[in-house]
This record gives C-alpha cells, sequence and structure tokens, in this order.
C-alpha cells in the first residue's frame, strides 16, 4: 500500500464513469474509432503535448478533460483549452464569412453575456428590495387599498403636509387597529406586539424551511463558497438555477423576518448565480473553467454594484476581496456589468428617491483636523469588534457542527427569530430594519426633520451656558441636547449591545444572511453616540482648548452623522478587512472627496487593530472553518521550509506510484488504480532511471482503458500500455499495445527538491496549479498537491492540518 | 564557440567587478574569512538553497545579487531575499525591545515612504503648475507690481467687476504696451507677435539644453520606460535626482514655451523620481528591486493623482497601464498616497479654486439616449485619431532615428517651437495652453460668460425659424448662435488641425512631453463642434423626427460642453488604450454618475475603434520603438509553438555550454567564462547524464573566483571547484578544492520541452523569470531567456526579432 497523498473522495470518483449506458457507449466507439487515429496523428504531427489533444478527446463526450464535484480545476489546462478554442475559430475566420460572423460574435459574447448579467441581477435586486420592503411594513399592519402596498406607498397620495402626519394617513391600518380598533394604549401595543414576532417568526420558519427543502445552498452569505470556486474550485449546484430562485426567495423572507442580517452577501450569490446561469448560453463559458471564473468575477463586482448602489467600489471590491485571477479585460468588463446593473436598479427605482445609492448623504459642515482622534477611536473600536466579532461567530459555529445544535437548524432559526423579535420589538431603533436604521443614524439634522434624534432644544435660551450666539446662523448652530435626544441615546445604547450580541449568533444560520448590513448597523450606532457626545461636548464646552480656534460658541462643527458613517465603515472594515474597496463605496455613497481622509484614518485603523487580534477576515475564517481548499494571495508564506519537506512520499512512506512509459500492461495500470486513491500518476522513462515523461489524471486513464477495452479491437489485459511517440513493433503473436500519448501531459511543471516552500506556495498561486512534481538532480523524487500545500500551512501556522477536507 | 543565447551589453559586465580597490579587497578577505565558514555550515545545516546565501554573500560587498544595468531583475529571488529580510526581523524581534521597535518602524516604513512621496510630490505639482502658469503668461506682458506675478495674480487687487476687465487691468502691461507704448493696432499686434514667439524659442531651447546636457533621460513622457522598469529591467538613473532637477524644471520650460505636449506623463515619472529618491532612505527598499517597484507603482499612482486630482482613477491608472506586479497591499498604500498628493496639491491651491480638479465641470442637463448616437460617433473619432496618431508618431520617430534628424535635436526642438509659435499665435484657442483650451471647451455656457463660445444671439427674436418660445426659461433655451459662436467655429477647426498635426511631431522629442492634454485636446475641439452643431441643429430643425419628444422648441437640450468632454475623453482612450481609469478619471473630473454611460460609451467605441486598427497603446509602441524588453501582459500569445521551437541553443548550434557539479578546475570555469558571454550557466551532475543541479550566474561566478584567488589559501587554476553539498576529500598532494555551492541556484525553474510556448509565457510573465531551464525526459537540453522569448514573439508576430536590444 502507498501513501494518499491526492485522496480525493470516493463517491465522486467513479460517479461520471458509471453514468455510461448502451447508447452512449455505441456512440463513442462509433466517433472514437474515426477520431482516434486523427488524433493520435496531429498529436504526433505537431508534437503539441497533451493539451490540444484533451480538447478533441472531449469530442467523444466521454468526460476526459472534466472535473469532478469537490475538486480543483487545473488553471494551466483550462486557459490552454480556451486558446486552442480561439485559435481555431481565428483560424476558420478567414474560410468564410459565416466562420467570421461566428468569430465576431465569439468576441462579443463576453460583453452580451455583462450586459444579461447586468440586467438580470438589477432587477433581481430591485424586486428583493420592494418585496422586503412591503413584508417588513406587513409585520406592522396592512394598507387598506390594496396588501401588496408598502407603508410608503399606501400613503403616496394623501394630502397630509408634514411627513410625520404623511406616515399615518387612513389608509394604512397597524394590526391592532385592524383587529381590536384601537390605535393607543397598552392593547393595542400587546396586539402589535404579538402581530411582529407571528410574523417575524413565520417569514424566518418559511425561509429555513425553504433552504432546507430545496436548495441547502442558498444558505449564509455565500462569498466564502464564491471566493473558493473562484480561485478554482468545484462546489456543483452552488450557483444553479435552484440555488438562486430559493435564494432571491428566502432572502426577502429572512431580511423581512427582521433577523440581524443584511442582504448585500446575498445579492453577490445571487448575482453569481445569474452569470452562471447565463455562462450556459455561451459554449465558450460553459465549457471552460476558467473563464467562467471571469465572468463570475465580473458577477461579483455586479453584486456590490446593485446592494449599494457603488458600481466603481463594486469593481474594487470584487479585485479586492472576492477574485483570484483578475485580468484587466474581466476589470473592464465587471465595470461595464456593475454599471448596467446599478441602472437598471435605477430604473426600477425601489427605494423611491431615484438615487442610485442605498443611503444618501450630505453632509454640509467641514470636518476638523483635531476631529481625527475621535475617528480614530471608532477605527480601533472597528478593529476590535471585527476581531471580537470573529472570533465569537467562529467560536459559535463551530460549537453548532460539534454539539447537537447543528441537528436542528430550523429549531434554531425559530429560536433565534424568536428572541430577535421579542427584544427588538420595544426598542425603536432595533424595530426598524437594518438599512433604516442606518439611513437614520447617517442622517444629518436638519431644522424640519422630526426624528427623536434631531430633537434638539431651543437656541440660546436665557440660562444656557453658551454665550455669545450672535454669530451663529440659525440650523447652523450648536444646539443642547433635547428629551428625545436623551431617550435617542439610550434606546442607541441598548440596541448597540442587542445587536452586537444576536449577530454572533445569526451568522451561520442555514437562511440567507449577509454581514455588512449588521456589522455597519453597530458602528453606525457606536459613531452616533460618539458624534452625539463629542457635540454636546463642544456645545457646552467650547471654552476647552480642543475646541478653541475652531469651534466658536454658536458654530455648527460637529456632524454626528459622520461619525456614524465613519463607525459604519471602520465595523465592516474590521470584520471584512477590506480597505480600498470600502473606502471607494462610502465615497460612492456620499459622493464627496471631502470625507476620504477620515474615512481612510478610520478604516486603516480599524484594519491594523483588528489586523493585530487575528490576521484573518470573516471570510477567510468561514472558509477554513469550513475546510475548503483556498490558498489565500495576501497571507504570505513565512517559513524557511523545502519541497522536499512537503512533498509525498514521505521518507518513511512506500514509494512514489509512476507509471512507466513503455513497461506496463493494461491489467497492470488496472491493478494500481484500483489499489490506489491518487488523482493522477507520474510516468517516468523506466522505474529505475526515474526520469520524468510527463503525467497522467486517473480519470482520463480509467475513462481511455474502459473505452479501449470495450471499442479497440485486440485490447487485453497482457496489451502493454505505451506513452511514447512512436509505437514501438510488438513481438509476433503479442496483443497489439495501447497508445495513451493522447491523454499524457507532457508538460507538468516539475520543481527541485530544494526549492523553498515560499517559491513553491508563489508558483501555486499564481498558475493556479493543482499538483506539481518534484525532482532531484533530474530524477522524480515526488509530488506536492495543493492540499499538501495547505496542510503545511495549517501545520506551520498551528492550526490543525486535517481542517483542509477537500481536495 | 557556442551562440550567444543570453548576450549581455559586454561594456557593463565587468564594471563592477573592477572598481575594487586594495582597501575593498582587504576588507572583503577580512569578512570573507569569517563569513565563508558561517555561510557555509548554515548553507548545509538549512539546507536551504541559494536564496539565503546569496543575500549573506551580498554582505561581502562583492556585489554578488545585484544587477547590471540595462538588465532584467529576477522577480523571485528579489521576493525572497525579502522574506528572508522579514524573516530575519521577526525572529529577532522576540529578543529585545530595541529589535521589537526596529521590527513595527519597518512594517511602517512603507507607509512613511507613501506619505513622503505623496507630500514631495504634490508639492512639486503645485510649483510646477505656478510656475508653468507665470512663465506661459510671461509670453504676453509683466506684471508691474513685481514680474513674478502672473496675469491673474497680477489683477487680483483690481477694482474692476467684470472678468473681462478685470483681466485687463492697469498693472498687467503688455510687452508692446511697455515696448511701443501701444495696445491696440497693427504695430501693437507685431510686436506682441514677436514677443511671443522669441520667448518661446527661449524657454524651448533652454529646456533641450537642460535636458542634453544635465540629464538625457529627463525627455520624453517616461512612462514607456517606467512601465519598462516595472516589469523589472534595470535603467540605472532613469528615476534619479539629477533626472528629477532637470525634469522638473524643463516640464515648466516646456509647457511654457506652448509646445503642444502635457505635463501629465512627465508629473507620472518626476513621481516615480521622487518614490525611488526616498527608497534610498530604507534599507527594506534600497536593497530589494522587487519592493522597490512596488514603491514606484504607488509613484506613478501619485503622479496620475496630481495630474488631475483624481486619486482613484491615478490608482486604477498604475493598476491598468502602468504597473506589472500590484499586489493589494500596493494597492492600499497607493491610494493612500495618491490622498496625501492630491491634498497636498489642494493646499498649495495653484488653479486657485480651491478644487481638486484640473477641469472642474457641472453640468445641468440630463443626456437623452439618443445622443449616444452622436457619442458613439465621437468614440469612433477618438479611436481612428488614437490609431492614425500612433502610426505617424511611430514613423516620424523611426524617421528621426534613421535619419540625420536625430543627430540634431537642439534644433529640431527650435525649429518645431518656432513652428507652433508662429502658427499658435494667431489663433485664440492655440494660442492658449492647452489645459486652458480643455477647460474653456468643456465649460457649460452661462448667461454670464464672456467667451467666444457662448456668443449666443438673443432669445426668440421676430424672423426666427423658432415658434413657440414661451415654455423655454431664459438662460436654459436653446438658442441660435452668435457671430462670436462662428468666429470660434472656424478656430476651432483650425486648430484641431493645426494640433493633430504638431502633436505627431511633438510627442517624441527631446522635451518632456505629455500626451494626456494634447489629445484630450484634440477631443475636446472635434467633440465641441459637434456639440454646437448638435445644439444648432436642434435649434432649427426641433421638429425632425430624431428631437421628437425630448428636445421641445425653446427648451436647452444639448449640452456642447459635455461633448467635449467625451471627445477629449474618446481621443485620449484612442491613443493610450486606458479604459476603467479612463473612465474614473473623467468620472472624479466631472464629479457625477451622470454622464458615465455616454463615456463608456464613447470609450469603449475608441477602444475597439483603434484596437481594431493596431493592437498597440502609444506606451507600448514606444517600448517597441525602443527595444526594451517588455513583456506585454495584455498580449495574449496566440501561437501553438512548443519550448523545444524557441530554447537554445537551436537543433544546428554547438550544445549548451554547462558546468558540471564536481568535474571542472577553477581554469576550466574562468576559460568558458572567457569563452563565452552568457549570463548563466546550467550545473549539471556530469556532462554524459546531463541532469540538471542548478544554476549559477556568470556575475557571481567571476567575483567568488576572483575573491578566493585572491583571499581564498591555496586556490589555484587546477584547483578543483564543486557545487555538491559534501566537500570530496581530494587525492594526497592535490590543491584544496573550491567549494562554490554557496553561490548556486538550487532551484531553477526547469519545463519540458513539449510546454506550449502559451504556458511558457505565462510562466515568464506571472512568475516575473529572467530564464527558464528546458528539460527532456529529465536532461537538462536547453535553456529559455526573457529576450528568447521576447525575440520570438516578435518572429511570430513577423516583427524584426532584432528589435528587442535588451536583456
Amino acid at each position: 500500500m502507498s501513501i494518499s497523498f491526492w485522496n480525493m473522495p470516493k463517491p465522486f470518483v467513479n460517479k461520471h464513469v458509471s453514468v455510461f449506458n448502451f447508447a452512449h457507449i455505441f456512440f463513442v466507439c462509433l466517433t472514437e474509432l474515426t477520431v482516434t487515429n486523427k488524433t493520435r496523428t496531429r498529436a504526433v504531427s505537431l508534437s503539441n503535448g497533451s493539451v490540444d489533444v484533451l480538447d478533441l478527446l472531449q469530442g467523444w463526450g466521454s468526460g476526459v478533460g472534466t472535473y469532478d464535484d469537490f475538486n480543483t480545476i487545473d488553471w494551466v489546462r483550462e486557459k490552454s483549452k480556451d486558446r486552442d478554442r480561439h485559435r481555431e475559430i481565428s483560424r476558420k475566420r478567414r474560410q468564410s464569412i459565416t466562420a467570421l460572423l461566428l468569430s465576431v460574435s465569439d468576441a462579443f459574447s463576453g460583453w452580451l453575456l455583462m450586459l444579461l448579467i447586468g440586467l438580470m441581477s438589477g432587477a433581481l435586486a430591485g424586486g428583493i428590495d420592494i418585496a422586503a420592503h412591503w413584508l417588513t411594513d406587513l409585520k406592522e399592519g396592512v394598507c387598506l387599498n390594496g396588501f401588496w402596498f408598502n407603508h410608503e406607498h399606501c400613503c403616496w397620495n394623501s394630502k397630509e403636509t408634514t411627513f410625520q402626519e404623511r406616515h399615518r394617513c387612513p389608509q394604512w391600518k397597524s394590526w391592532a387597529e385592524l383587529t381590536v380598533g384601537v390605535t393607543e394604549g397598552a392593547s393595542a401595543y400587546v396586539v402589535n406586539y404579538l402581530m411582529y414576532v407571528i410574523w417575524a417568526l413565520l417569514f424566518s420558519f418559511l425561509a429555513v424551511f425553504l433552504v432546507r427543502a430545496f436548495a441547502p445552498y442558498a444558505c449564509g452569505s455565500g462569498i466564502p463558497e464564491i471566493k473558493t470556486i473562484l480561485s478554482g474550485f468545484i462546489i456543483r449546484g452552488y450557483l444553479g438555477k435552484w440555488t438562486l430562485v430559493i435564494k432571491t426567495i428566502t432572502l426577502v423572507l429572512a431580511v423581512a423576518s427582521g433577523l440581524s442580517l443584511g442582504k448585500e452577501g446575498p445579492l453577490v450569490h445571487v448575482a453569481c448565480c445569474c452569470g452562471n446561469i447565463f455562462c450556459h448560453l455561451f459554449t465558450k463559458y460553459r465549457k471552460n473553467e476558467a473563464k467562467r471564473r471571469e465572468v463570475l468575477s465580473a458577477a461579483s463586482a455586479v453584486g456590490v454594484s446593485v446592494a449599494f448602489g457603488a458600481p466603481i467600489g463594486g469593481v474594487l471590491f470584487s479585485l479586492e476581496e472576492v477574485s483570484y485571477y483578475f485580468p484587466l479585460k474581466t476589470l473592464w468588463r465587471s465595470f461595464f456589468a456593475a454599471l448596467v446593473a446599478a441602472f437598471t436598479l435605477r430604473s426600477i427605482n425601489p427605494f423611491g428617491n431615484s438615487r442610485l445609492v442605498l443611503f444618501y448623504v450630505e453632509f454640509h459642515t467641514p470636518w476638523h483636523l483635531l476631529e481625527l482622534f475621535p475617528f480614530v477611536l471608532l477605527g480601533i473600536f472597528g478593529g476590535l469588534w471585527g476581531a471580537l466579532f470573529i472570533r465569537a461567530n467562529i467560536a459559535w459555529c463551530r460549537r453548532r457542527k460539534a454539539t447537537r445544535l447543528g441537528r436542528y437548524p430550523v429549531l434554531e432559526v425559530a429560536v433565534v427569530s424568536l428572541a430577535t423579535a421579542v427584544l427588538a420589538f420595544p426598542n425603536d431603533y432595533t424595530r426598524m430594519s437594518g438599512s433604516e436604521l442606518i439611513s437614520e443614524l447617517f442622517n444629518d439634522c436638519s431644522l424640519l426633520d422630526s426624528s427623536k434624534l434631531c430633537d434638539y432644544g431651543p437656541l440660546a435660551k436665557g440660562g444656557e451656558p453658551a454665550g455669545n450666539l450672535s454669530e451663529g446662523t440659525v440650523g447652523q448652530a450648536e444646539r443642547p441636547a433635547g428629551p428625545g435626544v436623551y431617550t435617542a441615546v439610550w434606546q442607541l445604547a441598548m440596541a448597540l449591545l442587542f445587536k452586537m450580541a444576536i449577530t454572533v449568533v445569526t451568522f451561520g444560520m442555514k437562511v440567507p444572511s449577509g454581514l455588512f448590513i449588521p456589522s455597519m448597523a453597530v458602528g453606525a450606532v457606536a459613531g452616533r453616540l460618539l458624534g452625539i457626545g463629542m457635540e454636546q461636548l463642544a456645545y457646552y464646552h467650547h471654552d476647552w482648548d480642543m475646541f478653541h480656534g475652531w469651534c466658536s460658541p454658536g458654530a455648527h462643527c460637529i456632524t454626528p452623522g459622520l461619525y456614524a458613517m465613519l463607525g459604519a465603515a471602520a465595523c465592516l472594515g474590521g470584520v471584512t478587512r477590506m480597505t480600498v474597496s470600502l473606502v471607494v463605496i462610502m465615497f460612492e455613497l456620499t459622493g464627496g472627496l471631502e470625507y476620504i481622509v477620515p474615512l481612510m484614518a478610520a478604516v486603516m485603523t480599524s484594519k491594523w487593530v483588528a489586523d493585530a487580534l487575528g490576521r484573518e477576515g470573516i471570510y477567510e475564517a468561514h472558509i477554513r472553518l469550513n475546510g475548503y481548499p483556498f490558498l489565500e494571495p495576501k497571507e504570505e508564506f513565512v517559513h524557511k521550509t523545502l519541497a522536499t519537506d512537503v512533498m509525498r512520499p514521505r521518507r518513511s512512506d512506500p514509494p512514489l506510484s509512476v507509471v512507466t512509459q513503455d513497461g506496463m500492461t493494461v491489467e497492470e495500470l488496472e491493478g494500481l488504480i484500483s489499489d490506489t486513491s491518487y488523482s493522477g500518476f507520474p510516468v517516468v522513462v523506466s522505474p529505475e532511471s526515474h526520469r520524468l515523461v510527463g503525467f497522467v489524471l486517473r480519470r482520463d486513464l480509467v475513462i481511455s482503458i474502459d473505452n479501449a477495452r470495450r471499442c479497440q479491437e485486440g485490447i487485453v489485459g497482457v496489451s502493454r500500455v505505451i506513452f511514447t511517440e512512436h509505437t514501438p513493433v510488438e513481438a509476433q503473436g503479442a496483443p497489439p499495445p495501447l497508445n495513451l500519448r493522447a491523454i499524457l501531459d507532457l508538460s507538468p511543471l516539475a520543481i527541485t527538491d530544494h526549492t523553498p516552500m515560499e517559491i513553491t506556495v508563489d508558483i501555486f498561486r499564481k498558475l493556479g496549479l493543482r499538483q506539481c512534481l518534484v525532482t532531484q538532480n533530474g530524477r522524480l523524487l515526488g509530488i506536492i498537491t495543493k492540499k499538501d500545500i495547505l496542510k503545511h500551512m495549517a501545520q506551520m501556522a498551528n492550526r490543525d492540518p486535517d481542517s483542509i477536507l477537500f481536495n
């Protein structure tokens, strides 16, 4: 027995092989008879290795050159395949007008795909916004004009003038009004409370039920999995149509249920599903895993673009946070798709304000350099919260996996949702949805604002400590906090604690759940609190040194809304470790270069603080939790190990299983295949010399031998299998040999045993390798797979190397 | 004799070796005695290949591990060196507080560097703006309050109210007023004309003289060279302090001389010089070519940031257009540096409007979907102009190189500058500087505007074809063009032709010259003309079908300034082939998402049209013209050749020069070195087996043998040179062997001969290789260098393979 260096989940290995039915076999044999010869001659005449040939083999429909589920793709091979396809089209272009048109349509198919993804994602995002808004309002009451109107639309044509009164238009009935007929008092409160909790439970139950029943992949934010998929992993069905449908519906339900979650991460998943589904329309993208990943990178940009109305931020998010392979062509295309999506969303106009962005803010007061101090404080808070949240959430998720908790996901969601609803209703700031809360906190108080947060006392009453107020203009001046503000501060403080606790248990449940909005909400509350504190400090103590020179009495110098925005950015930065993309998203939200410096200060501090407490962002932590084979491009490998320390077989292991280029029979090969579970075998000149010739994949070998045994005449167990260029003449009476050079990869990458692991890791990352052979003085010594590298990295970081589950 | 597959410019080879003086030798020998043993033990005990050891060797001061001028760096080695350094610091960190502080300061040195670059570049850009503005005005007249005031500052305190009159304040005297005492009439015109031409000649002569005398590298835009440097090429002095000083001064002169050039490209060069100079302050960046290139990438973002006041656009420009290796860390740092620079520039406030951006525009009219048609037309124009310009300019530069023209650069500049001045003065739109022109063309006419371009006829005169004008509001309505507009149109048309012709001969002269402003000027003129045309069409023919429904009579529906902006973007896109970064720069200039769709339409069309006529942008074309070894990351290699077709030696060539690991004497090695000119030699087990052990660089070999001969006892010509791990025991009487394992690269990358070239090119690009060995069935067969690849690519594209001049 030899060691299992390239282990593959057994159940998947033979699935594709076993689906061969009779008709299929017949077809395969027919085509093979005509194709094999052509293939072989081409392979020989062009001496072009296996790459081109693999492509031809694919024509057999035999599955050569495709991948099993939960396996890693070979980027080099995929890109070669695409170049072959492209060459073929370019070659034909000069032959006929049809081919020319085909070539042109091929060139533009990428753009068409982007257009489709943008339109579809924009439309879906708009639909989700509208539906979530309606369902959220349904928890409070119903519209008499038609139950499908949300509160705002219901009161659209109301004649009341002020916003406050218009909000209470007669067409809109709260549940208490409808059932017990009163709008105020204890009974009305109890009825409304009850209805709120019941609706919340219903929505969340429906969401988790749909996820469990129809599309288990639709849960969570999806970003960790998308990162892994983009790095080259295969998870079949993760971006399928069922996932799309169920995720879209359950996202609406989950958001409406009032759970502490957002729709931003899931929107990225939805956009990627759209991307993946549209890929099936074009052969170029359907058949090539590498090309499809380019499209998915663009789709994730689209997701953020529609989530925030920030197309540039979306592209940078995809570049910085999600993508693995992001060529410049993709940059340009993602930008196009992100714009299309943003404009589609705007024309649907779900926020009803014809703004492209989710939280439109406009601040009028410039900030002062001294304010950088509280801004940095917010950054520190954000960093601490981010690091703490990640630890707590991961610990909770581990517990869910390890204990009985994980066996009752529906119950878990119901309990959390009940707790959320019961605790959230009494507090205005937790009762409203996350995005409404953020919107309100970002808002700068104008004089007409009726919100509690803007309930400031009258200007310059007698006896107030403020002295000379003649310079201050009305509405611009700093004012003392009124009773409303004090209530709001209390409620916000409670909301902060509540949100911090509930988000930890919410993220990771079996419902679609994004982290952006809850993280931002936590930060926005903290920021607003600090902002109000600073404002009142400036009002009551403007004679302090720190306010001297820039905050004269009666002037308006502190903008609490700005503090909220910075707090939100800092917390989001702490949790996700986004940097440039976060600043650009926030910049697109506020639309001014003015606040970029405070933003950078807050986000940078937050990242540094959070990194000091733990290197991983929430997405990387979840990737590791799930054991996906993800080679983090940002993490530097800093250890001094060599390739020889990582490669298999180890010193104590049995020798490497190899195939010789002309010394093995079909039977021997079949024995090797059944004795081992490796995904591939190196081919050497002879077992003695161990000089490397090429590499052959198990999957290809199994399929080819199978085909040959069924279709090629004279192939028996003792037939020699050869991988050389020229088929040697066999002795008289011996069965004809089976030449499998067509499936041999003649250009496997090999490194020497002295190659430092830092360089090896770099090579794996940059070239997107699946495995790499190790040689010493020209002799084959061993093999390193991506999984070996991940295990080694885990070991070096004192983590459990067995946490990496897949190939 | 063997072939010259890795040719190196001879003059440089021994320069560094020959500078050893006696004191140096003494020092080297002293340290070597103590270091060599340590080195060797470490090398053996850690078995870590050559990388770590090379770093130690550097301590000798012997130049091992550095590069010659006009050579390509080895990214893998540089990055390994940096990781070693980093590991060393991390290891020491736990030992003392000083080391901990050092480690922290090391971590923050990158940020400090960015801050310094941002501050310095911002300050320089501000200074250049102010000085160029002053000198430009000096061509027209002088300020009596002090000659150092420019026109605007001179009239700052003037009491005239309208802008027009304030511009003619009594303190500002034109040259005619000063010398002949009249302001109007033929004689005044002649005197002003003469003075204009004389100043222009003087400035341009000074510029070219300074460049020729002090810093030949200061000419041109610098972007092609910076691209090449960032890809790993070494051009000593290109980013040095002399280049910085001279480029800054001559840039001011060149811009002031009125030549058709801009300051944007050169500002990138200036910022990169700042970056390179500040790198010398930090060991981390001074000693590591790869780390330094990360800084330079950020610096080029800074350059664009200060050129346009567009920090995000600058970062994307660096990412899309200039950089080769752009890790995420650099993205974040460039963003920081770009912001610092932009804010430094703003606090200097050279444009006097406290705007961050060069051309601030604010449009009030939304665009209509039907307008996309003229926008696409502008894109086509931009693409055609871009492709045409590149061809004409390259043809002209080739001619300059090939003929006697190239020998008289000063004369050339003088003639072009004379022609420019003589032709430019009579036309208002060519007399003003490029950025003024663009500013004026982008501007939307308000009612108070006194420019000729805004001289529209009165509203709704009797007899005008416009019908019912009651709906139009004054100042918002479409109006007929007045005589001023007609004059302007004529002058603009002349200016367009003039700019198009003169820019072709100007770009590439021996003065600092950017292309952004001239390209944008051409586009802006064309766009404005089209815009005025559309506007008048809409005015006179608003009953046409195409205007139906969106352009009612008397409404203001066409914004000529927007057309100018789109034209500018299209032309710049056609010339440089920038995409996302261009759109983002323009978006930052205009500050609204409103116009992103027209911008994308124009830029995309322009890129497609230009690409159809020629794949290369102007920078790539100039890189190729100069024969720099630049492996274009955007260009796909589409041919079906194999590594064996490209590697040296060819079939007809003598065999590969190799070193055996233990079979050669010092004399033999010296013979090999003097007989060949290769930059390095593969080390094999034995000449028969040709099994690869490692790779040794010529430079390291020369230095080591030299050192050993001088310092190590008993090393004579017949001493054996060995590269094995354990030094074998020599026979009695034989001289002691010289073990050079320390300089052996034990992890050279090797590919098989069957590797398709597309994959090989990819590997070279992604890993930043300098050379790669080729094996067949485990035996060493040949070598491929970056130059071989570039030559092969040139050959495949039917270009002259000998155009690649450097290694």
